[in-house]
């Protein structure tokens, strides 16, 4: 199976993007990086597309805060930035596709993803929203183009916790971090949920679901 | 104008669900209680647009653990039930409506939305994840109503947190409660919502949106 | 029984202090207004105890982020602030009062409090640390004093939640706001905290604690 | 410098603890495994003591729900248990040592040991609340050994995160999972804590501290 990873440039400041790190990491996947840049992201992760030809695409950013690996469910037709991308854009209440359906679902087995990642030893869940800024409006981008030209390709994207070394100087010594992972770690559940992306054809049925 | 509130019954062993206490709080707007089950809520929902014949429908529910009330952006063709819902139903990757869009937005204009229950005193924000359970079932169902059947209406939905007398008995003395707010408190945001939902054209243009 | 309540200025540039706007509002009680200052907090509540001769002394204050009104269990011997108090002192790893034990236990029953700040229907529990800012060192001071020079009264500490005026503008239209709760309810649970103190000999025997 | 690290037996249900775990791959200390029972577990971290004859002794527990590496500042005199120990008993509002003080304060250099694990690459922050299970039985009854019988003796506490693998399967699929960490990485931190502990001498005078 042909596989292609992207992963994304630091934003906001920061010096490291623990999904570029990861990405690089797994094993038979091209690895593509992103500019953390509306539309120009979108158009770098077609090209690649064009010159891999990969059977699965799984695009993976940062989600600060978040404590496991989380498979992103739906994709929402809304660019609404709350911070500036790296060429200065911030976007309100745009769509990402003018004329796009609101939404698109991952085709990922997204649960199969997640019980993959476990299996691996790397804690994970599904996640219902990938926010509004550069994630959401790539994972959206991807979709669209798989609906439009690359009907054969099965796609989907996941946020990944930050890495310990970008919480060791948040606060003095008495404030609590925020929950991190180790890129290894991530690298591992990303093999995982690529491999049970290119092997599982029909999702797992596991209860589950947000109530809210 | 003419508004129509919709609350919920209690679920999951509760004997209250502050969303149907604050909704008949609401001066001036119709309120409907729905049964918190798949199908027969959105059935109930449709009777009250029918008999009453809204410009706006707010409905309503509990979102445990939140702190502000959220007004959801996003509706999205998907039920799947973490616990059972009260007629024993518990879907499992289901669509709400086979053959549907993806995904709704709300048509209220959320972010003056959020203003005015700001401007009312009372903490909110926008939400871009309404969850997989009935709240998101009868939001999706409202806005395929009125995208199918009531075009004319003006439609959302809005979690609010638990009411204090919910988690008075959550564990022992040094447990930590979760959020909690009056619903007297969420009566006042309803109220300056739909408010808003009339009289507010087009949503205000304010840098927002989640990182993720 | 005669009951000093005190509540604190605001601080770290906030216009309000809900500690100080809830005391006032509790019937049959002295209240204090305190300087958010090392050292000055302290003589000005020695004070007002001088002044009112109360046997029942309760400092409150602000514990931004806690959703429930929490009554503190011990005080410990040490000034490490984050930031400046409101006279521009910063002490690094200061003892509140050199020599002084190394901390010292609420005397208030401080599970029957919980259990009547709940009883009336507010969230309540009990906490295991104040911090090491000025609402700790006016905790341990306030007990110094009475291990000190007023044997016969009985103190405490209670930290409550922000105001839900605090909490409307702290980010953009999809930041969801921290937990807040309204002053008045606030002062629902002091009075009925300094009811029970004056009212409960020994504390309620109920299992609880932290695991940590 | 001989250094003693006490883990815990697995307690409330679970196959492991990380503490125990971590602290067996601690390179050039002695380690002794407690039992998770009041006073049992004090008895064998003397002996260990006596068997011994450390110049500093951490002992270590888990924390779950924390995000980082926590080394604790205070013990108090207090046993107040949630749930029972491993050997079915439950104290409520128990002295660990009757007669005894209030509170100890670690003697480890606490600051200078959480600059030292993030130095070591790994998230760490100085606690003021142990709790009032176990782990702060054994950390009170550790400082009270040294005030009473090994003065020479630098002691302390550090909390843990559980490791991944406790939190694999702790819901459905889109149940989020609380913070974990490698035991590996906790153990790099431990070695971190442990040589602070035996070359600083007086702690790093670092702006810290908590609000509340």
């Amino acid at each position: 199976m042909r596989a292609l990873l992207a992963g994304f440039e630091p934003f906001d400041g920061a010096t490291v993007n623990p999904s570029w790190e990861a990405v690089r990491l797994v094993p038979g996947a091209h690895a593509v990086l992103l500019p953390c840049v509306f539309g120009a992201a979108t158009d770098r992760l077609r090209a690649a597309m064009l010159e891999h030809g990969p059977e699965v695409v799984v695009c993976v950013g940062q989600a600060a805060g978040r404590a496991d690996v989380t498979v992103e469910r739906v994709a929402i037709n809304l660019d609404d930035a709350r911070i500036p991308d790296n060429a200065g854009d911030q976007p309100v209440d745009r769509p990402v596709v003018p004329g796009g359906p609101a939404a698109y679902f991952a085709t990922l087995p997204v649960k199969a993803c997640v019980a993959a990642a476990r299996k691996a030893g790397v804690p994970a869940s599904v996640s219902h929203s990938a926010g509004t800024f550069v994630c959401n409006h790539v994972f959206y981008g991807l979709m669209h183009l798989i609906a439009t030209e690359f009907p054969q390709v099965r796609g989907g994207f996941v946020h990944v916790p930050v890495a310990p070394g970008q919480v060791l100087d948040q606060g003095g010594p008495s404030m609590p971090s925020m929950p991190s992972m180790p890129v290894t770690m991530v690298a591992e559940a990303l093999t995982a949920i690529v491999t049970a992306a290119g092997l599982v054809h029909d999702d797992l049925r596991l209860t589950g679901g947000s109530l809210h």
